[in-house]
Formats: C-alpha cells, structure tokens, sequence
C-alpha cells in the first residue's frame, strides 16, 4: 500500500498526533475564561501562535487560526475586498488558484464586483508581466498561489508580490500546498495556509493579514482570534498544527532533496516506459513531492482504479473522476492533456521502492486499459470531399480522441478531420492530442449536436 | 481542583478521546477521493452523520457537519433567510439567546433587515403568546434557543413551534446546552449544536435542516457537506463527537437525576449561607446542571478569582469580568441583579462532595470581599428639600449600590434618592436592587455627568 496523494491530505505527522494527545487534557476549556483551565487554555493558544508566526515569518498578531485552509481563503479575501471598498471592486486570481479562491471571486462577481482571471502558460505558471497588466486602479486584491496544488508548479510570488506593491495592490498568497516546505519570499499582504497539507490535524487553517493591510471582516462576528475567525478556538488542534509545521520545516531541507530526487525519476521514467504519455508542470520551478502526467486514451477513472487495486493511492484531474465531469480547471488553463491524468504527490518520508513499484505496475496497468479499449472503428465514417467526419456523438472521453487517431492516417497530409463530440473534455484533449501529435488544431464550430473540432493532417 | 463551568466548554468525554484517536489514522484522507484511505474515511464520515443524526431525531441527509456551533447558527440563520427572501426579511429571536445568533442578527440588520428581539419574563423564558405576537407576514425566520446558558432557563421550544408552523415561518432551536440531554421535542424546522458543549471535541458543530425548509447557502461554497460546510472534512473530531453524544445520551437520564439534585442544593442553600442574594432563572424548568445566582455588594470578577484562588473554575454574567464591560445581556433581559453574578454549570460526574466543598467556601468568600469593601461614606450627600443625592460619579459596580443602600434608611418612607453614576451596570443593577429589599424604582434621567437613578423608599 503506497499514498501518493500528499497534495489532497498528508497523514498525521507523528509530532501533530503527540501534541494533540497532550494537549487534549489542557486545552479544551475556553481561552477567554480567567480560571486555571482557562489561562492554561490561553497559554497552548498564544504559544501555538508564536510558533506559527515564526514559521510563517510574520508578527503573531498578524495570524489568526481558522476552522480550514478554505475558511481563510474566503476570510481573507472577503476581508481584503471590504476593507478595500472604497478603492474599488476589482480581484484578480490566476487561472490555476485553488478552488476555494475561485469561488471566491464567484460569490464576488455574483455580488457585482470584476474578477480578472490571469492566464497561465503550458507549465501551470503566470507571468509576471502578464500579471501586471491585470492591474488596475480600482483593483482590491490580486491572489496568487505559492505553487499549483495539482501540477505542483511554484508562481513567481515574490516578483508578482514587487509589482502589486508597487501598484499599491496588496497581494494574497494561498501557500498551502507550499507552507511545509518554507516561508514564502517576497513582499506579500496576506497569506493562508492549511494544517492537513503539511501532516497537521484537520479542522486549521491560518490566515496572515499584514499590519497595515485594510481588513474588515465579514460576517457575523466575535471576539475570538482578533474578530476574524468566529467560534470556539479548537485548541489542542491548533497546538498540533503548530508543533508539526515546526516539525517539517526541520526535516524540509533534506526531505525536499530526497523527493525532489524521486519525483523527478518519475518525471524522467514514465514517458519511457508507457507510449503517448504527456507529463506536465513545470520541471525545473516545482514543489519537490509533486508530478502529473497524461495518458493519451486512457480513461483517468479506470486508471485511478487500477492503481489503487494495485495498492498506489493517487489523484486525477481527469474528467469523470470524483463525481466531477468536467476535467480540472488546472489542465484546461495551460492546455495540455486532462485524459488519463494522474497526479502523484509523494508525503514525507516515502521510502525509494515504493516509488519503484509504482514505477513498474504503471506501465503494465496503462497497456491493459489501452487494449481493453481496444481499437473501436468509427461507427460512422462519411467521406464529404477531402474532410472525413467522425462522429463520436454520445462517447465519453477517452473515445473521441481515439477515433481521432485511428482515422487520421486515413486523409491524406493537409487533409481534415471533423470530430463530432459532445463531451466537454474533447475540448481539451483534441487540442492537446493535436500539440503532442505534431497536427494542426483548426478550430472548434457548433455542431447540430455537440461541437465539431477540426484537425489538419500535418505529418 | 472542581471545574465547575460546563456551559462553557465541558472536557473531553473518554468516549470522544477513544474514538479521536481511533479515527486519527483512519480519517485523515479527503472522503471525496475514490481510493481506500479516501472510501474508509468516507465510511467513518456518514457512520457518524447516521449516529449524529439518530441521536437529533432527523434524517442524514438533513444533519451537515460545521467546524462550530458558531459557525453553524450563521450559516443556518443566514442560509433560511437567504432563502426565504421572497417571503420577506423579518427575522425573530428572543432577547436571551447566544451572542452567536445576536451577532447573526445584528448582521442580518446591517444588511437592511428587521429584528424583532421577543422579550423574556423575570425567569428567563419567553412567553408564547408574546412570541407569537412577534410573527408578521414578513418574517422569514424564529429563532430560540432550546434552553439558556447562562442560567439554565429552558424554552418553551414545542409550543412556539407549534405556533411557528402554525403562521408557516422556520423555527430555528440553538440546542447548544441541551443537545447532550436529550433531543429537542416539537416540530422545529433547523437545528444547531456544539460538540464541545457535550463532552465532544473542539471544531464540531452541527446543523440540521429539515427537508422542505427553503434553504439557500450563503458565501462562497464548495461541494462538501451537502454545500453548506465549505471546507475540508475534520472526520477523527467529527467521529469522536458523533460517538460522545451517544455516549453522553445513554447516561443522560441518570445524571440528570443527580445533577438536578446537586443543583437543587445550591439554589436551596445558598441564599441561606450568603445574605442579598438573588438566585436567577426558572427553579422548576431548567437544565439539570446549571445554577445562577447573583451576590450583592460584590464585585464579579473578584469573586471569581476568589473563587478560583479557592479551586473552583466559574463564570460570571457581571460586567467587568472576561474583557466585557457591560453586564451579561441575558441578565439584562431578564432584569434580575448582575453584581457578584456566578453561574455554576456541572460537568458530568461532578462529585457531591465538589459541590459540598463550594458551598463552605462560597459564603466566607462573599463575606470576605464585602468587609473589604468596608461601609465606604457616600463622599458628597447633598440633601435637597426631601432628595438625597448620592454622587458615585467615576466608581464601578457595585459601589454605586453600596452607596444607594448606606443611604436609603436616611431619608424618611415617601423620600427619594438620587443616585448619580457613570457605570453602565447601575441601569441594571440599581432598579434589580429595589426589587430585591421591596423599595420603589421610579426611573433614570440623563445628568450632566452619567446619569440620575431615582429610587422612592417605600419600607
């Protein structure tokens, strides 16, 4: 049994279960009481947050717990656009943020503020000139993430953070993929971060508003953390987090080589052992756990499965994977291929063989698929002069994209292919099937039903 | 050592603890993900909403888990009246419920909406047909609390539930102090709890929305807990409070008995060790663990620090105490003393002799506080024509009532007393005085400086 998926939840690290086991006898009783259990109570609370402050590289009166990482994300940001009003009603977020900051800026839109979604390039990253364009005069808050949670690509979050200052734009870090590894460099206003990703308990979050930053939270109030974070401190919770953040930090030095190492094995290895493999993110500018790649005609589901029968816990952001239909929005922003995507997020400590075993039933697991899918000729093939027509009306991905090789050796070089799909993820993949096949992608019409996608024959 | 403020926050069960640290290596992974650690946690979250959800008397999928019961009355306040916007924007609690669904409140109003506050009796519990009269064609949702956790007054929550429905408006019961005695009877719409309220850990809370109750989440969402809890699931502390109210449940009824009969000693006994004291909230309806009584000529957060001096963990509704400067509103509502307020509240298993110890040290303590605080000589009396004037301009509760009460045998029976003061807790305390030793409160004038109190002796 091997869990790969450190990007989603780490496991509790060994310090987070030991403080929180010590500190469920001393810290349940409410901190803001003046009797023994209550200063005791009080004592865990400011201590935890002195640790995280100093972690996190900011005054302890700048941090505040919340009750999760997405809790400070939409906090902060809430918090950020109020307190900002009067500047004006602008956000700016990466195309690639976590969902819990683009809902945000829904909710934000949908309450009439302007939400600039900036682009990213084929490795998952913005870029910083790119990001400064966005800016404007009547912009509140612009977000950037630390590095990408599902690629693993680190943002250029110190540069962006020079050109929000200079702008006078504060900037919103969401580190939490990033935060068990080191503080995050550069000039930013505020910062969120959630204690399950670095082998804390769930149930913390932090979020780090700088002095000086206008902030007015929202929401019905009270008096606990600052009037930030409403409801009852989960205190021995947070002492854990605390004590285990402290903890990674100190085996992060060496921990970030080791897996840096294993990762990239992965990142060199799969696209020789298994055909038609897209790996994706950055390779250099990268979190040290993290490597994705893309299966051409694989669907990412079966795949998940077959893994986790082989006893590897990954993650997809394929389509059709976790109750979701549509493939991540991560993939779609830098246009590579979502099918048969995997995401490998390695939690500390994984020993080397795992690595090697995964490596190996990988390339085994991929062919059986691709031959159970087998070769499936296309139903209807109809010739209209020099343009063949597929119709993969009613296929669920990876289908489309397969008929689509299948027949394309079949029109001659500058010839077209029309592939009727009415599968949203066709829209990614026949893109990104076209790029890694050296073709020509035309372009996408409305169909009767679904959406043609037009491919010229190149090579 | 006697921890004696349950109300508060209760310690952590032994049943909570076991399945805390059960659920540590088996809950940690996201339940969304399809892998095994992802399906177990999966398991462990809808086993504790079924038991959860038993233990409420609702279906499952009626009962979502918040990161607190604080978190759970906004969202449940906000979520109804988003929903039943069309209906209109009158919202109805009564004036002695949590400082949570207050804050709500206070929330809702900011935005533009109406609150009706229903005024409560001498003993802490609404009316019904005061409440009732409340409702207007336009509310969009009632609230009241299932009992009062200050002094353990319990509503009347089926009757005005019965009329709720009756006039098609929700009733939402904050069932924080009672949730662990029992469920909450009658045909209410939403319902509230706290799992550290019962013995639970810290960072539950849960909210329960009865199917057909129009309901429209507010904030930016995700797909977790039905859409009404954003965030990442805290499983291990949900587990261990889903197993801890059962726990709790199965030996509530017994503890009740004793309980009841412990607290039945300190309302008997109390008022008999210490002289001017007045014992708050309703004798007969009321939860079995919490007491409240009020000392006159004493300052509250002396005495708890006495008190605590003395191994006992209390609170008070006293201004001055816990950072606040107003007096407990629900001691406010209610119009009884708030000087020297102490609210006992008895975890489960408190040992008798605990409360045979408090009250031995109870009464000397009291006593001790108020020859320290000596026979002070009013410092200027000004007799004019038949009112004296006591100016306790610049002194805090309760000097001001000393002063009154030096005073009051110096004017003649039909003779009036002014009392000057600038402390807030004199509206409160002043006319709860003359209801106590049978005098005549005849009402307040702004004065130059604070204000004039105006008491007619009677006796």
């Amino acid at each position: 049994m091997a869990y790969f998926d450190a990007a989603s939840s780490a496991p509790l690290h060994p310090v987070a279960r030991q403080a929180l086991l010590a500190s469920l006898d001393e810290g349940w009783a409410d901190p803001a009481r003046l009797y023994r259990e209550g200063r005791r109570a009080r004592m865990l609370l400011d201590a935890a947050r002195e640790t995280a402050a100093e972690a996190v590289g900011c005054r302890a009166d700048e941090l505040v717990f919340t009750s999760s990482g997405t809790r400070a994300v939409h906090s902060g940001i809430a918090g950020v656009l109020a307190g900002r009003r009067r500047i004006g009603s602008h956000l700016i977020v990466s195309a690639v943020e976590h969902s819990s900051v683009l809902h945000a800026a829904d909710a934000h839109e949908a309450g009439g503020g302007s939400v600039t979604q900036v682009a990213v390039g084929r490795v998952g990253s913005v870029d910083v000139g790119t990001y400064a364009e966005a800016l404007r005069p009547d912009t509140a808050l612009a977000c950037l993430q630390s590095a990408n949670h599902e690629v693993g690509t680190e943002q250029p979050v110190a540069e962006v953070a020079a050109v929000c200052r200079e702008a006078g734009v504060p900037l919103l870090v969401d580190a939490a993929q990033s935060l068990g590894w080191g503080r995050v460099e550069g000039d930013w206003s505020v910062l969120t971060g959630s204690a399950h990703k670095w082998g804390g308990p769930s149930g913390v979050g932090l979020l780090v508003v700088r002095k000086g930053v206008r902030f007015a939270a929202q929401g019905p109030g009270d008096e606990r953390e600052s009037g930030r974070a409403a409801g009852f401190e989960n205190i021995p919770a947070i002492v854990a987090a605390a004590a285990s953040l402290r903890a990674v930090r100190a085996e992060a030095t060496q921990e970030a080589v080791r897996l840096r190492e294993l990762t990239e094995r992965i990142r060199a290895r799969v696209p020789r052992l298994v055909p038609d493999v897209e790996v994706v993110g950055d390779p250099e500018r990268r979190l040290p756990g993290i490597v994705t790649f893309s299966c051409l005609y694989v669907d990412g589901e079966t795949l998940l499965h077959e893994l986790d029968r082989a006893g590897f816990s990954v993650s997809s952001g394929s389509s059709c994977t976790s109750s979701t239909l549509t493939p991540s929005h991560v993939l779609k922003a830098m246009g590579v291929l979502s099918e048969g995507n995997v995401r490998v997020s390695l939690p500390f400590g994984t020993p080397e063989e795992d690595v090697e075993r995964f490596l190996r039933v990988l390339a085994p697991a991929v062919a059986g698929m691709r031959e159970q899918l087998g070769v499936p000729t296309p139903e209807k093939v109809v010739r209209d002069e020099d343009v063949l027509v597929v119709d993969s009306l009613g296929k669920r991905c990876p289908i489309p994209v397969i008929e689509l090789a299948k027949v394309i050796g079949d029109v001659p070089v500058g010839g077209l292919v029309r592939v009727l799909s009415d599968d949203e993820a066709a829209r990614l993949d026949i893109p990104a099937w076209c790029e890694m096949r050296g073709q020509e992608y035309v372009g996408e019409d409305p169909a009767e039903q679904g959406t043609a996608y037009l491919v010229r024959r190149i090579s």
